[in-house]
């Protein structure tokens, strides 16, 4: 397991925090802030003994990297990274095929939060990261993911395609995300399947397409080139549950 | 692309751009401040229903960028906005059911920038978007829409329950996206079809939700509450895409 350095920053998040069982070290509240869901928060970290701290909201801006700390920071012990057989090991307790998002080098804290947040609630078992040029779990991340991330899985692979490799003696398919693939409606989405999400500019690297066993496009009608990256992910993870669950 | 956002500062200035019929999104007053040269701009405000907020003056003098706002300081739209008939002859010129969003109360610009992305590559005619209470089209809206805002109408209403009720009378069924609806999947999306999404935190507010023709559900099976704005929206657009011209 390794540990990053990591605040948790809204209301939102931090009670999620604190609800999931997180250890949070230390609590900053923003002066004269006791109402509502703070005081809920209070209660919280009364009961788990966090150690809580009232101080003047211009510290928490200071503190802040996501500008958006609505009066509260916590502190957390750390967000842990899994292990990819936690992933296998979440589906196998729930009795279902593996579901897993693999990320070819997503750069952007706010998509990587908002993928973490659709594979919490498309019933993914974890997501699977790539150590380099890519956004790894930071506060910005956390709070995007509206607490996902604390039920969520999220491994951390040196080598994407030996992970693919590991993973397929598993019995787990992969399915590319790619622009000129076959239409999503017209793949067979079910069984043990991890989906793969490519980097916000360039798409899945040449490596991995060639590792996935077939791709999926989603249909595009406009004038643009593509979907957000994190829409993009919804938009087939979703796919995904209606062959699953639906179809 | 016009991606700047314009603000306009000083009494003049501000005053010259109403008469000059350019969109105001919002005006900031300076408080306490209603006399003179500032109560025409309230009156020229009001005409063209421009929202106004009385604030601190030292919040504009952050804001200001000249440093003589004179108490007045207006956001003008980045781009202009279009008539909900012409999303409808948008529809019509390509001979096709028309197929719109209705946003209620979006208020962060990169999910409206994201969701007016996903309008356009999901094919539908337009966006509507209500005056008050939501994020109007900004310098970052443009940018994140990558582009779709140059393609895709967005028109600004001032009651958007009126409006659906002169869409309906053009053969529009609305279909709001609801925690409680039913499943998606199982719903009818086929059709003249306009696609409700709520505010980020308190979903379709109850008036816009009563007056849909029906709810349509994502499911969900995680720990956390709902997805991203942006996400709900391209998942719901596209299960209309696939019902449209996949099933």
């Amino acid at each position: 397991m390794r540990y990053e350095e990591l605040t948790i920053e809204g209301r939102n998040a931090v009670l999620e925090a604190f609800r999931s069982g997180k250890t949070i070290d230390r609590l900053l509240i923003a002066e004269g802030n006791k109402e509502g869901a703070v005081s809920t928060i209070l209660k919280e970290a009364k009961k788990q003994n966090a150690v809580v701290s009232f101080v003047k909201k211009e510290r928490l801006d200071q503190i802040s990297t996501t500008g958006k700390h609505q009066g509260v920071i916590a502190y957390a012990a750390a967000y842990e990274y899994a292990e990819v057989s936690d992933i296998l090991s979440a589906a196998r307790e729930k009795g279902e095929e593996p579901f897993l998002f693999l990320l070819d080098g997503i750069e952007d804290p706010h998509n990587l939060g908002a993928i973490i947040r659709t594979a919490n609630l498309a019933g993914a078992h974890g997501v699977i990261i790539p150590k380099r040029r890519a956004a790894g779990l930071t506060a910005t991340v956390a709070k995007v993911s509206a607490g996902a991330l604390n039920y969520t899985p999220v491994a951390k692979v040196t080598n994407l395609v030996q992970t693919m490799e590991e993973l397929k003696k598993e019995g787990i398919w992969f399915v590319c995300a790619a622009m000129d693939g076959d239409v999503m409606y017209r793949q067979n989405l079910r069984g043990p399947i991890g989906l793969v999400i490519g980097n916000e500019g360039e798409g899945v690297s040449r490596l991995v397409r060639e590792n996935c066993d077939y791709t999926a496009s989603i249909p595009m009608k406009g004038n643009i080139d593509s979907l957000n990256a994190s829409v993009a992910a919804g938009v087939l993870a979703y796919e995904i549950v209606r062959q699953r669950s639906f179809g």
